[in-house]
């Protein structure tokens, strides 16, 4: 059995964080195989390391391991977690960065033991990389099957930490917010599909301006400003063949507000 | 058997796109090996990526199956491709990105039909991410060996989408363009060696400037422009140790004529 | 056994480059796996190279091939050298790449001699990447075990290359200079916890401000400039929570002294 570690950072490739957790994982776990996430978070934001870890699990194998590392507090007292949800672990400090993780129906989260790691002969040489001298190896010996979630430590509840900001549903609509822009200038909302009523069309207002509900982008006129509901299952702003942040104006935390059309 | 997938996309890295289709690839084919071609290509620019897809082969082995995902078109009627050549596949939208692949002597193209994805149970959930949900399987099942290529779909030809310019052979030389720009700023034009009279030299004219012919980057004192044959076999205007596209104000679609020098 | 590959470039990620040593690789040595350190070294800087390449052994597992490829004289006359150093091995053109390597005790290197290649079958079809057509297979070979250190050629000494600035122990403190910044706008600087009186207590001045000794990044105060003992074993100047890089105005080269307290 190979087992699959994928990995979420602040950390850029630029610098070799990165190549020295793969290699410690790769001295425990040789057969590992090792998925690059993101490694492009905004530098400290935990919340959006979280918004993408509670959204990749449907599309990986039952028991892939997820690391996430954005860890400003590194050094001081903040714990470290292991989170289990659907047959996946996820392993991070206790930041947030498993906020959204952990409110999943059915997740369970412990505060790694000290003991754990010494168990597994993993110390934290210098006090500043706990993700390449804790997290990396101890996601080798799960990737590898060797260590029980439940032998890790007492379940506990996660901190919460800065949260992204949640759509509310109000009688003519919902109210949302980006809460990412990716590399097209699409304007991802943390409007959830799940929150939509299926039996009415809708338009997003976001900065004065209306994106009309598409089912794709390459449906309507390029330049013209849509929104539809993407492949993570949320509604999205953007400009056909263009780039919706640029000609908006419009980056992370800017409102937007789903407005349902009227019927008949 | 390890097979191989190689992902060329317009997706950058900032986002998880590219690491849902490796997990989507490895839920299916837990052992297969997968190489990041680039996901730089320029947004909607199928025809870079189809330059880069027609050259890499050689370095890959056989049986490799190459996705390319630039697919401004997601959730049209746009086709999906698979072409098979001197032993490696290659999937992809039917916008053009597989039309320099498909030109190849001994090439096959099939449209896939709808019932081979039916087949594997991939299903495109959302409309907007063919990548994740349709090729991502299928290159897993490829890679596998669980699936001939004969059995895809119906043969066919390729939409050939935007063109990138072609070289012409002229008495005195030969007119070509520069078809991308490498992360050192060296030029590189749509003159293959093998359009060259290997018995003439010859100097590069771009932008009023003369590139002279060299062997090697380092042969020529620095700051010198030169003009080689590549690594890729393509005419290359570089400085030496420098950024001739940024010290010459080129870049994609600036004309490059290669003049013969006079015999004698 | 499956080798590892680790790859160190100026290449980008943007070209693919990299990807065809990947396949070069994976031709030869089905089974490896490739690890990358980073594509980004600053153009035609070996020296930058050669710094991670001697601090990211102790991470990777024995028998691991690290292949650098920072090559301005690509092409010339320059030759190609393997290193091995505790168990661990190490390629690169000879300019200065492997000079750190090389410089630790018990390190052998040997000037690749051209019969190795021919005796592998690798060709330098081009001139100019010699990463892909000589390195790439004989990185392979290595990670797979068909081939002995001591056959690849006779023992040398490395040219030098341009060196990066050595911190010098002074009687009030060390001078040393910034070496590389990281991507948090961190300022790493070339003093080795190992030249440090572990018994006093110091500080960092750089461009004219004060840098007191912290233990984390998190310990001090949000904007505080603090000086620690970084994850690589070098002293290294930051802002908690912030970019002292920016703040600074300070990047590659910038001296930085550090001065003991004075005691009592």
């Amino acid at each position: 059995m190979r087992g699959i570690v994928t990995l979420t950072t602040d950390f850029g490739l630029r610098d070799p964080f990165v190549a020295v957790m793969k290699g410690m994982i790769l001295r425990r776990a040789p057969d590992a195989v090792i998925v690059d996430v993101t490694h492009d978070i905004a530098p400290f934001r935990p919340a959006e390391a979280g918004f993408w870890l509670a959204r990749i699990p449907p599309y990986f194998p039952d028991g892939t391991v997820h690391v996430a590392v954005v860890d400003p507090g590194v050094g001081t007292a903040r714990g470290l977690l292991a989170a289990s949800c659907d047959g996946q672990l996820f392993l991070g400090p206790d930041n947030g960065v498993l906020a959204e993780v952990a409110a999943r129906p059915g997740a369970v989260v412990r505060r790694i033991a000290a003991a754990t790691f010494e168990a597994i002969g993993a110390a934290a040489g210098g006090t500043t990389f706990h993700g390449r001298d804790l997290l990396a190896p101890l996601a080798a010996e799960l990737a590898a099957g060797r260590l029980p979630f439940a032998s890790l430590g007492a379940a506990c509840s996660p901190v919460l930490g800065e949260a992204l900001p949640v759509a509310r549903r109000e009688a003519a609509g919902i109210a949302g917010a980006v809460v990412t822009v990716d590399r097209f200038g699409n304007l991802l909302t943390n409007i959830d599909a799940a929150l939509l009523d299926p039996c009415r069309r809708w338009r997003v207002e976001i900065r004065g301006r209306e994106a009309w509900q598409a089912l794709a982008y390459g449906e309507a006129p390029q330049g013209t400003l849509v929104a539809l509901v993407n492949a993570w299952g949320l509604v999205e702003v953007a400009i056909s063949a263009g780039d919706a942040a640029t000609a908006l104006g419009a980056g992370r935390g800017e409102p937007a507000y789903l407005h349902y059309r009227p019927e008949g």
